[in-house]
């Protein structure tokens, strides 16, 4: 039971608490709006019974000119002729007004469609819990997949297999593959009209379909936006093109691929001492639980299995954490001071630093030092993607798609935002909640329950839910943070809040604790198993390092 | 005992017995040379001692101009300038004379260095075997692990794990990474000076170095090249363009990719009846048991988990085999008719026909039939790689490297070859053995036992083994063929050849066999095991289907 309760309590992201915090101060209001114009919420709590109708009045006081329509205006969709996918020579013009081909409206007597944007921790957990005798579902995202984000660090350096953290969205709900108007599209949207109830999608690219890209448009009854952020780079210059993130199944897979291509390139006759210490210096940019984790899971690669596998250059790896402020800020004091000590005796290089710019070979500083490296991971938190900005919707401090307490979209009807593409408007009162794994769950729960509830009460059509009482709204209980610190050790961090008082452990006891928590909390017992089994293999065999692709 | 027998006898390679017996004909003489110059051997087998000297006299009456050089010529490398990886911006015009960075000869009083290049089966047996007291060893592939190739087809489709079947190879020789004289190096061998007795190198390429291609030079006492061969496509147009081939483990994910990504595409709304039957048209060319396997696996995967995970689309998806003669040519008649009625009763349509061009939706027949396709994998056998033929070695029938009984190469001194790449010369009076990983692993146990009986005798060092008596020279035993079709059926042929009589097996229990021969024969214990849960949870839980990447 406590196990279960830290685990739930840690189920954070790649980028997690650190970014969050620390970082959507610098992004507070992209995208133009200003979020004091909202008038403050005008629920009366006093009955516990709080109306469907959106309560935030007055959101349009910018003038959204182009309001319930997405920042990809219409009309670019209506000319794109894309009704379907034809042959590249044996079709002819189709016809002179092109729409979109798709799934139109639901018709009366029909289940009301929800469409889920997503397959993160938010979309997963809805997904799982929706009642689909109720609804139908369509999930749209790039992925097929939800990725186990905590131990997506464990999968560089070879210690979990890839497919050990990744869950096809088909297992989480099978209606998708088994109804027959319940579907999974492999796409991206690219736009919403919120008034016409639908949205806009391409399928992802492959060379595969002639008339690329391939778009189609699906009618929602319900919309439910967990879209998720992106990695944040505060406009410093080459780090797109230069840094890994590890948000990704792939991008974990590069970060591999990377480390033992330098570790083998600096094996060959003739390469200069220098060279050598550039290649397999491994710099890591902040110091979140996700750059604490892969700083130590490489530490711990390089003390076992770099010195038996690649001995010729064993003593030219090297790690380097760099970090503005404090490492794992979110964290006890006590705590901090632990990783700190452990992660130093491990071999990390810690260094206070704010990035200037990023070049092929080097970083180079604020203060003017110039770090070379060759593998450059950077983990700094997320903010706002570039979707979530192109929507014009309301927006919370920070810039995230703007949610009350149900985590509904003021303004338009029917839309819901959760995970880290949505946050409180500052009218409710509420803090925007970090960018956790743990958030993005509860808050799935809380909506699938909602909308249950309101599908039972035949509020799951378009503009039905008009009059149906909503429940309790949503509340977050922090349960607590974990991380690793590599080789046996981890933090177990249960403060409710940062200036909260409450237990903390670091050590073996804790990195037990993370270990059995994670193992209980992999979603699949497919996965739970592979885990395991991934985890005894390196204890016995030692990590993999075959390079593959 | 008989199982370990069986596994050894059907240890073969993707596009196996079927290429190389079918196909090498094709290529007859690639290259430019004639075989027929060679005079037949002169070696006096009476006495049972054979000498080191190689036997095949005047092999060079076509005027090897550049004898002992390789086809790309030597002044390109002088000239080439890379004596070592540099800083773009941090460097000047090195030295006006520069010379290739890299291993030099090894002196007196060193241990002798073998340079392998290769890590298939033949290399890896070798490797496994080398007596490292006596040798240091080199081994040299753009590829840093082995692949178990009879399994690669079951990674497609989520029946096994990528990662079960690649094996790392500083695991099967840990002295390249625990010796200080031994090494792997990551890189392509771009030529060979055998006068010299250097080979010359070009790192895998990242956008990683500078001067790129960074390459190096490493002098060898003995060269084993064991470099394999490429699929053939007969120079058929449009077949490199837009086929798979099945060789490499990632390979495989590239197919697995395309066929998730077109599965899933086709569930997209407003896809036309007959773009979805395109997009999940398989099309495998080749009836050779990498064909035959693929398919089988193919056709399991549509029946066990499309029909559940891809349900909106189950009717769509069918596989063809496409054969221009029999399948399976190489196996019993008996053998042949069970897997042509098994296949077709899982639903592959089996196809005979000559492929004329290959087009990006559509192959074309030499009837004019046209096939639409969504997947295209290309198993049609092997052939002779670029770099054999840029060697300028004397060739066997088919263009491989020739070699007499003991595996050298006549004309050159201190140069073995062995697996896809050798062949036996004309004047031997042995046929080509097929390419087959059985024969490579034979031939690698063998070689290296010679090897390790030189280095005893003081014959490692260059030039040096002139007068050391040779043991009995190489013998082939075909020890049988193994084939699974799909769904717990298989095929065990153990006739020592294609006229032969023997036992030959169909159906379930061939496929116990089939998977505990695999088993047992699977490099490493890890890779043993996890092949064992591979299967076991696939069992269970059904295929793994997230597309990763």
């Amino acid at each position: 039971m406590a196990l279960a309760r830290i685990a739930r309590a840690n189920l954070r992201r790649s980028g997690g608490a650190f970014g969050s915090y620390a970082c959507e101060k610098d992004v507070f209001n992209v995208g133009g709006y200003t979020t004091k114009c909202y008038t403050a919420s005008q629920v009366d709590y006093s009955d516990g019974k709080y109306s469907y109708v959106p309560t935030v009045k007055e959101q349009n006081c910018m003038k959204f000119s182009m309001r319930g329509i997405s920042g990809t205006p219409y009309h670019q969709f209506a000319s794109a002729n894309t009704e379907r996918a034809v042959e590249e020579s044996d079709s002819d013009l189709e016809n002179d007004h092109p729409r979109y081909a798709g799934l139109e409206a639901t018709k009366p007597g029909e289940k009301p469609r929800v469409v889920v944007l997503g397959t993160g921790w938010a979309a997963c957990r809805f997904l799982k819990g929706l009642d689909t005798r109720i609804y139908d579902v369509v999930c749209i995202s790039p992925r097929n997949h939800m990725v186990f984000t905590p131990l997506l660090a464990s999968t560089c350096v070879g210690t979990l297999e890839f497919r050990s953290v990744a869950e096809p969205v088909s297992r989480i709900q099978n209606a998708m593959t088994r109804d027959p108007n319940s579907y999974f599209f492999l796409a991206s949207c690219t736009g919403i009209d919120t008034d016409k109830h639908e949205v806009y999608c391409e399928a992802v690219k492959n060379g595969q379909l002639t008339r690329d890209p391939y778009e189609f448009k699906v009618a929602y009854d319900k919309l439910v936006i967990a879209a998720g952020a992106e990695p944040l780079t505060f406009g410093i210059k080459g780090v797109e093109e230069n840094a890994f993130f590890l948000r990704e199944v792939n991008h974990a897979q590069e970060i591999r691929k990377k480390l033992l291509l330098n570790l083998m390139i600096s094996e060959n006759p003739g390469i200069s001492e220098e060279e050598k210490k550039r290649l397999l210096h491994c710099v890591v940019i902040g110091g979140g639980p996700t750059g604490v984790e892969f700083s130590g899971e490489l530490s711990d690669f390089i003390m076992r299995d770099v010195r038996q596998s690649y001995s010729h250059v064993k003593d030219y790896i090297h790690v380097t954490l760099i970090e503005a402020n404090e490492i794992l800020s979110s964290f006890d004091v006590s705590l901090r001071t632990y990783a700190t000590k452990h992660l130093t005796k491990s071999g990390v290089r810690l260094m206070r630093g704010v990035v200037k710019e990023v070049h092929p070979k080097k970083i180079v500083l604020s203060d003017g030092t110039e770090v070379p490296y060759g593998l450059l991971v950077w983990s700094t938190g997320v903010g706002p993607s570039k979707f979530v900005k192109t929507l014009n919707l309301p927006t919370s401090p920070g810039g995230r798609i703007g949610v009350d307490e149900w985590l509904r979209v003021p303004s338009v009807e029917d839309v819901f935002a959760l995970g880290d593409c949505a946050g409180f408007l500052e009218q409710t009162g509420k803090p925007v909640l970090p960018a956790l794994a743990q958030v993005a769950e509860r808050e799935g729960k809380f909506l699938v329950e909602l909308f249950n509830e309101l599908g039972k009460q035949n509020g799951g059509k378009a503009f039905s839910a008009k009059d149906i009482q909503l429940g309790k709204p949503f509340e977050y209980n922090h349960l607590g943070s974990m991380a690793s610190v590599g080789r046996y050790k981890a933090l177990v961090d249960l403060r409710k809040s940062k200036d909260a008082k409450g237990l903390s452990l670091a050590g073996f006891v804790s990195w037990m604790i993370w270990r059995s928590a994670y193992l209980t909390r992999v979603v699949s017992w497919r996965n739970r198993f592979y885990v395991a089994v991934n985890w005894a293999t390196t204890l016995v065999f030692g990590r993999d390092n075959s390079r593959i692709g």
